[in-house]
Order: C-alpha cells, then structure tokens, then sequence
C-alpha cells in the first residue's frame, strides 16, 4: 500500500511526516532499552540517560538556559493547558487573563471554560485585518489582577507571527506571567529565550517532523510551577506518568534535526511557499492572500478564494492527490467560518474560501508545480457551479495580474 | 549494543518491552500515513480508520458494548486523573471520594491535593495483611455524598486483585461512580466490563507489551463525562490534542496479542512465577510472600525480606543482570517504605526488605533457574552484613523449607 507515496502533502501545520532518522532513533527504546527511567537498574538507567538527553537537545533549539526548564507533555494541547491553568493556581488573587482572538483552540477552549465554570475573566484582545495583534488593546487589559498573558507565537492557520518577546516584556511590567503558544513557530523560526522574558513556551513534535503524542512545556527556572496531571515524580514532580520514551527521544532528535535545517531550510521553503502564493494569485481572480502583509511564518499561505466554500476546495484538491487544509484542523466537525479568518475580518464573500497551504522541508519544487497546475482549474470549475456570488462571481480563471492581494479586505 | 539481551527482566509491572509485532503494526504510521486523523483529506481518513480499529481492539478485550465507550489518553496517569476530575465536576454537590490505601500515586497523589486544596472529603479505606479492601469500612464510607469510588483491580507492587464487580454494585446503590485503575490488570485477568457496573476504568499501553505514552479511559456510556484536556473536537470533545496515531495503533495490536494469549499465559506465567516464589521461600529464611494468600495476578510476586534493605538487594540483583523492583517505580527518589507494604502491616523487620518480581509472556524457565540461583546467594550476603536484626539475624541461607509464608506478619 504505497499510494500515499504519490501526494502532494501541503498541510505541514496539520501533522507532519515523522523523518525517518527521527524513526531510526526510537526504535532500540521500544523492545530493547525498554525499561522505566525511574527502574534503579541498568535498562532503566538507558532509558533515563535517553530522556535527558532528549531534554537538552530541545533546550538548545530553544536556546533555554537549563535543560530542566523542559517538562515533556503528551503534546501542544497539554501544554497549553498546564501553562494557564498553572499560572491561575499559583496565583490565586490574579482572576483575569490575557489571548488574542486567534490563539488554537487549545488555548480558546480551556479560556472559555474557565470564564464560565470558574469565573476567570478572558481578556480576548483583537487582531487586524493582517492578523497582528492589537497592542494598544493588549496593554490596556495588563493590570495586576491578570495572572497570565497567553500570545501565540505564530498562527497555525495563517502563519502571522505575533512580537512575542516584546509582549512578555510588557506582561512583565504587571507582574503577570507570559506564555506563548509556539507550537506552530519551533523547528520554523529561531528561538533563544534566555534573551526573552517569556516565561512559559508550549511546542509539540509532530509539527516538526517528530512523533505525535509528545511535546514539551517549557516553564522558566525558579518559576512558580502547578502541575496538573498528578501521580509519580516524573519530571521532578511537574508531569506525573511514565515517560513516553520512544517519544521523546523522537522529539529529541528532531529538534537537532530542525536546528540544524533551519537556517537552509527557511530560504528554500519560503521561496516554495512564495512561488506558490504568487503562482494562484497570478491565475486566479478574487482571491488573498490573508496575512500576507504581516510577518509571517516562511512556510505558510493563506488564501481565500471567493464565491466558494473552502471544503469543496479540499475535496476536489484531495481527488488531485493534493492535501491542503481548511484552517485548524482541530475546527472540523464544525462548519463555522475559521474563527481566525473572521476575527481578521476577511471579506464576507471569501470568509468561508480560505484555504491553507503549508510547508515543510519535505516539499519539492514539483510538488508547487502540481499545485499550480490543479488549484485555478478547481477553483474554476467551482466558481463555475457556485450558488454565491450571483451575477458578479466570475465564471473563468483569470491568466493576468488580477491579484486581489491588495484589496482592503484584508 | 546488544548488552541488554541478556537481561533477566523481572519487573513487567514496571514495564514491558514492547513486542515486535506492536513496533511493526506501528511502523506505517510514522513516514508513511502520517496524516492528521482530523484531517479530511484521503491521508487523514486513513489515520482515522487506523484509531477506529484499534478502539475497537481494545473494546474487544475489555468486553465492552461500543468502541466509543474508550477514549484514548497519554497513559494511566493521565486516565485515572480525568476519571476523579469528572466525576467531581459532574456531581458537584457529592464532595467525598473514596479510594483503598493501596492506590497507585496516580490516585493517592490526585486525592491527597484534591483534600487539601478543594476541601474534598477523601475516604482512604483501608486492606487486611493480604491486601484485600476491608469490604466493612467500604460499605460505611459510601453514602450519597461519595461522588466517585475508585479502588484498583490489581495492586501493582503484590498482584492482590480486588472485587471489583462487587464494590461497583454496592457503589451504585449510593447513586456515585465507580472507577478502577486496571492498568495492572488489564491483559493479565480476563476483563467483562458489560457484565459489570463498572462505570470507568483505567488502562496504559506499556504495561502490556504495548508503547509508552498512551493509554485508555473507558467511560461507560450516557455517563456525564467531563473533560480534563481541553482543546480540539477529538476523541468526539473528550480528549483534546492530535491523536498519538502509532501509539494508539500499538495499543490497539498490543491488546488484541494480549486477548490471545492470555489463557494460555495465565498457564505458563504463574508456573513459572509460583517457582520462583516456592523456590526463594524454600532457599531463604525470614522470608514472606506479601499477599500470597489473596487472589493475585498470575504474573507478580512480593517478597519481603527481613534484616535487609530492598535498595542493596535491587543493586545487586542488578550487577547480576537480574532487573527486578522495590515496589512502585513512581515512587522511587523517595526511600520511606512502600505505602502498600505499610498498609498491610508487613512486619517492621521485613518492610524495607520487599522485592516485587513481576513477569510477563516475555518470561522463561531459564530466567527463573538464574534467579533462584542469584537471589539466595545476594540475600545471604547482605544478611551476613547487615546493621539490623541484632543477634537473631539468620548470616546463612537455609535451603530446607523454613518459609515463613505462614508467619502472622503477612
Ligand atoms: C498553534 C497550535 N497550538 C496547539 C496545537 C495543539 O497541538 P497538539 O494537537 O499536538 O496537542 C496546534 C496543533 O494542532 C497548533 O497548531
Ligand atoms: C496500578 C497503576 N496505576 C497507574 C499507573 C500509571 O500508569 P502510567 O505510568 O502509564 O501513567 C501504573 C504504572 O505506573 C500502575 O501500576
């Protein structure tokens, strides 16, 4: 069964494939160093010594300053959780706390919740119409009484990355704790945050080639910790559970990877990603790129095409063999705009169009050929057969200038 | 580095190697159908079909009605934290809990901040000196206030299972839940749960030759079932974050191995576990099996040796190749006794002396020939040693029968 061989996998932000070395190197912990870090003899000895040095390879992608500041979670989710819910507990005076109106609904669930079963108040502070936080809004909602301030460091769905190290600067000046949803940013954009005053990181390894089902929270030395999941002393009291650790061994090694890709990587997979933007701009009308204006991650493109709906798109995309997404992932079952598209205010008409692209090393210049080639014939053929738009949707895929990038939707 | 191979693993309750045919199962999921099983493309439809498959492997061996009564979590840890956590929120007006003195840290450790933080009412009842539940205390401390009962089905550091059918019945006359961490026995006894009143139940992968880092809540169905990890839509809003797919594959593949060979395992392990046991109590003096008189698992046996620490014994055991455990590895960094052999006032001479060989289908008769000829000889020369048991500490191994199973201690 190696059909999948054959696809042209565009949805890096969803899940990436697992590299192969990543693979290679869990392997011998699965059924031969297979013992239990905490077992006092040698096979758990093997297994504890992998584990730690795991932990300081994802510090040096960091540029965290111990490898203790890492406690290895099941993945972004939990570590997204475990950061607010921490801060919330050790600071039990401070009731409020700070997101953007974008953040994963890792982040927006648990907010939610916590408004209305515990009484918390949620600071949802808006972003532009290029996804970029609304500072002037943000340091209004900073006071003593907000326990933690929660930015995403880039957006999953459009790839706009938010100024993260001068946000937890101002968290700072209150006395509130910074954290920063960077699943989406480690393994894409460096990180050094013994520069930065963020006090609290979330990654997950699945989106940077490793395995999914782990991931790492990063909690600042001498920072007042809360764990949450609650049993053995695993991770120095922090996660209680025996260690995943084939998992994190993966993860490990995949940071190494990533860090030694990165810098390569970024200029290639950008100019992957540019080409394809500029490619299906160029060929079709009434469509943009969202957030394209912003700082953005190198590997992810938003467009939102008009007139059409956004699943359609992936269906017929998905017959191509191309696999593209509508947003989050973790959004479907619901058929709701993308609550990222709304919150940046994209027009009306492409609200329910918006299709992601994104990257990662394992793409090829082939790879942004066939989308090219597939894209405005399906978005064509689409628009040909939409129930929107009326009189005015363009029935034919424009060949010339026709970008709509510079539209004031967006 | 094969060093490993030659290893007598004795501690299967801390964990086990993970079968190859599991590793193999797992394999594709990795580089191959890594898609995102939220994903709706062809390559997250597999990853999907995958999860669904093994849901329904694990269904089949717990004999539950519907796969969707599992949720797949990051371990047991994990599982028996979500299982209190609900069942308090779901009933919030029922402010006690009650649990066995025997618990896994998993609960004890959940239960003992839920007391001391949310003013939770924690009923610790306790064992008799085989381990079993005083049924008496147990009937007392229900009552309409007890929001959830959850007593194990299996002890972990002895193998004394509980009956578990029972104490749910009896929990259901008051109107609370009743939830059980099988992690230990799951795999290891055969498991009905539609013939019981079992409301959750507890599962990890890696105690059963499955991966660490996943593992299952069963939540019956139409119960109230509140989420811990909140985010995304998956595990239909009960679990959220990406799906650990290899793992889940695992852990389906390692309990569909584990429901075919039980029967003939439950033969062949406690054979060779009642040899080695017979076999010490016959070579050393001082000597008591820790709960040899209840209904155990087929595959655990606690020894509790007087004059000497379980700490040396481990060590030695180790340098011998012999891997076996002083009871709970979660526990370890700590060196007070095991709460379990406290709990069953196990004779102060003997307390810090206990050793739990733990095995599993990995096992042979030849692993139990090495260990009945290392133990004797270690335990010997530790006795010859030994600051305790003054002048009446047995310095030599006696090989006739002299066990002291019968003792009033145990
Ligand atoms: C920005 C962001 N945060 C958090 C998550 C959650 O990570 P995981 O699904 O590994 O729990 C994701 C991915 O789904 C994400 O893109
Ligand atoms: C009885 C029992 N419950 C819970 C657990 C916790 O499982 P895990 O370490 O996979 O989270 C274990 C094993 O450590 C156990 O033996």
């Amino acid at each position: 069964m190696n059909e999948q061989a054959d696809i042209v996998y565009l949805d890096a932000n969803a899940t990436t494939r697992t590299d192969p070395r990543v693979v290679e190197a869990m392997l011998p912990y699965f059924s031969l160093y297979y013992g239990n870090p905490s077992s006092k003899y040698a096979l758990g000895g093997h297994a504890a010594l992998a584990v730690k040095r795991a932990r300081e390879r994802v510090q040096a992608l960091l540029g965290a300053a111990q490898p203790h500041e890492l406690i290895f979670t099941s993945g972004g989710t939990e570590s997204n959780n475990a950061a607010i819910l921490s801060a919330l507990e050790a600071a039990p005076r401070r009731r409020e706390v700070i997101i953007s109106a974008v953040e994963h609904p890792a982040v927006l669930s648990l907010c939610a919740w916590l408004e209305k079963n515990k009484g918390i108040r949620v600071h949802l502070i808006p972003v532009d119409r290029q996804g970029r936080l609304d500072i002037v809004a943000y340091r209004e909602a900073l006071s003593d009484r907000v326990a933690i301030a929660s930015i995403m460091w880039a957006n999953n769905e459009t790839g706009v990355i938010q100024p993260v190290a001068d946000l937890a600067e101002l968290a700072k000046e209150v006395g509130a704790l910074f954290h920063t949803d960077a699943v989406q940013a480690v393994g894409k954009c460096p990180i050094d945050l013994q520069s930065t005053m963020i006090d609290m990181l979330s990654l997950s390894a699945h989106k940077l080639h490793g395995p999914k089902g782990v991931g790492a929270l990063y909690v600042r030395s001498g920072l007042r910790f809360k764990p949450q999941i609650k049993g053995g002393q695993q991770e120095r009291g922090r996660r209680a559970g025996t260690e995943n650790v084939p998992g994190i061994v993966g993860l490990g090694i995949a940071a190494e990877l990533a860090a030694a890709a990165m810098a390569d990587e970024d200029i290639r997979v950008r100019g992957l990603r540019d080409r394809l933007e500029r490619g299906i701009l160029e060929r079709v009308d009434h469509c943009v790129a969202v957030g394209a204006r912003a700082e953005r991650l190198p590997n992810t493109s938003n467009l939102a095409f008009s007139f059409i709906d956004s699943e359609a798109i992936i269906t017929l995309l998905d017959r191509s063999g191309i696999a593209a997404s509508m947003g989050s992932a973790c959004a479907t079952g619901s058929f709701e705009p993308s609550h990222v598209l709304m919150a940046m205010k994209v027009a009306e008409d492409a609200v329910r169009g918006g299709v992601r692209f994104s990257l990662s090393r394992d793409n090829t210049d082939a790879d942004i050929d066939r989308a090219l080639e597939v894209v405005p014939a399906i978005v064509a053929k689409l628009r040909a057969i939409s129930p929107f738009g009326a009189d005015d949707a363009p029935r034919a895929v424009g060949r010339s200038s026709g970008s709509a990038q510079g539209t004031p939707h967006v």
